[in-house]
């Protein structure tokens, strides 16, 4: 069994095994260094911003991002609130692009919540994390991450915004920029449509199950809807992990984006040193990076 | 229904519909140039390095790199034309990285065909054909396309090679940079893994029917591995196109990446002017550009 080595963050594997290093010199592989990372380097992410949807398959846990899009993440809340999700489906996957969610038909009753809002493309970056990476990216001016979501800055503007990575969770909308108010979602399940990015809002990132969106059937139809509504994936509920109890919780830790433990997985990215790379790449681009998260030891 | 725009070209899909541009000014859609390019913007795969991998759900259409990767795409067809790929299966699927397949105990007899070769991971630039785009890119001094194939290039050091991009193949191999010799292929099924380039041979892309690997269901073992030899997907068979009478062969167009309209298809991914889009991303990254592919009219 040839093998071409592991990307994703060995930690968010279940069985995850290591190479042993053929140097001399120890190199710490990523397992190695999740291993061996302090508790400080982890945060739990907070139940009031944290979703989960509920797939026949399985569950999708999402964490908002209410630094970012405010007005958007509290709608979201209020519609998960609502229920408003609930017997809806995933009625759109467009290979290497998106998954999408909600009511394709925008007939359902939003109860009262604002059907449009204002755009949160991005937001002023003062004062705001950022945690600044140094290599060259096509889209922005500088790539990093704030608040642990991959993001992009311009530091000339004054703005800063998350960028659309493999499992950046966005807010659907029509032609309109206030158009967008959270009722249709959608996740990226292919790589980043960076073209996207300032151009809608992303609410949050996907940190568990995003398989269960990336590997439903693709829809046929243009733009990836499904040709019958039979097709669509059924979304059994949504819920914010705050209103269920602990017992129905999915317990997770993220690696915070500025600790050494993430800042040494970044490094060793750009200049791999185990036994199977020849050549370091030199540069890791903001989008290859997916902040590890595991389930709490 | 709420939308994003669509991001694969218009052409690959169908019934593919465009929005009508609100400008007083004509804009081009992608469709609209697809629908406008005159017959010498495409070219015909050739049948002589275009392989066929017969799944249960539909036909996975690769064409193949011999200017790239000359003496891997040598024993990738010596070993198809032997039937070597019949009955075995695609038995590694890790979410957002690659879908592999060939033999995972490796005791299949190859008939002789050498199961070591020369690494051919980057190729001497001179005399072969590069398409430079202009945008910055974290890992290559250079990208663009080559032979029709997303790449990158250092002319400093004199340097071409295939990038790692959505639906690219590449050959798996061990440690040793000899240890590839096609029997293990796998294909991208996410965000570009671009730390791969120069440490592998790129052999081709999957020109249709990627989303057959995309979609499979993701190994739960580590590296994406499958549990159990029945979750894996059988391969039925795999032929050269040049092997199979006209009748079961797949008719594919590619558009020229060298022609005006796939330069005004990358300049209009640069500068959206359609309604939907408000701010343009300005520049492009070689793997976000998808080469269209379409059945002959």
């Amino acid at each position: 069994m040839m093998r071409i080595p592991t990307l994703v963050a060995c930690g968010m594997l279940l069985g995850c095994a290591a190479s042993p290093p053929p140097s001399a010199e120890p190199v710490k592989s990523v397992a190695d260094l999740l291993d061996q990372s302090p508790a400080a380097d982890w945060r739990r992410p907070d139940p009031e911003n944290t979703l989960y949807m509920d797939l026949p398959a399985g569950r999708v846990v999402i964490e908002l991002a209410p630094v970012h899009a405010p007005g958007n993440v509290a709608n979201i809340k209020r519609l998960v609130r609502q229920k408003y999700f609930d017997g809806l489906s995933v009625y759109r996957v467009q290979d290497n692009f998106v998954a999408q969610w909600g009511d394709p038909d925008e007939k359902k009753d939003m109860g009262g919540a604002p059907k449009r809002l204002a755009p949160e493309f991005t937001r002023a970056a003062a004062g705001v994390e950022f945690v600044a990476l140094p290599d060259r990216d096509a889209y922005a001016p500088e790539t990093g991450f704030s608040q642990g979501f991959p993001a992009g800055r311009d530091a000339a503007a004054g703005r800063v915004w998350l960028t659309h990575c493999y499992g950046t969770l966005g807010v659907g909308r029509d032609n309109d920029e206030d158009s967008g108010n959270g009722a249709e979602l959608y996740a990226v399940i292919g790589n980043a449509p960076r073209i996207l990015d300032r151009n809608i809002t992303v609410a949050g990132r996907v940190i568990r199950g995003v398989e269960l969106l990336s590997s439903l059937p693709r829809g046929t139809e243009n733009m990836g809807y499904y040709a019958k509504p039979e097709q669509r994936t059924p979304i059994r509920q949504v819920r914010m992990a705050a209103d269920l109890p602990e017992s129905e919780r999915t317990a997770l830790e993220i690696l915070r984006t500025e600790s050494p433990t993430f800042r040494a997985i970044v490094e060793g990215r750009r200049f791999r040193k185990d036994a199977w790379y020849k050549v370091p790449a030199g540069a890791v681009d903001v989008c290859a990076l997916t902040v590890p998260v595991r389930s709490p030891k």
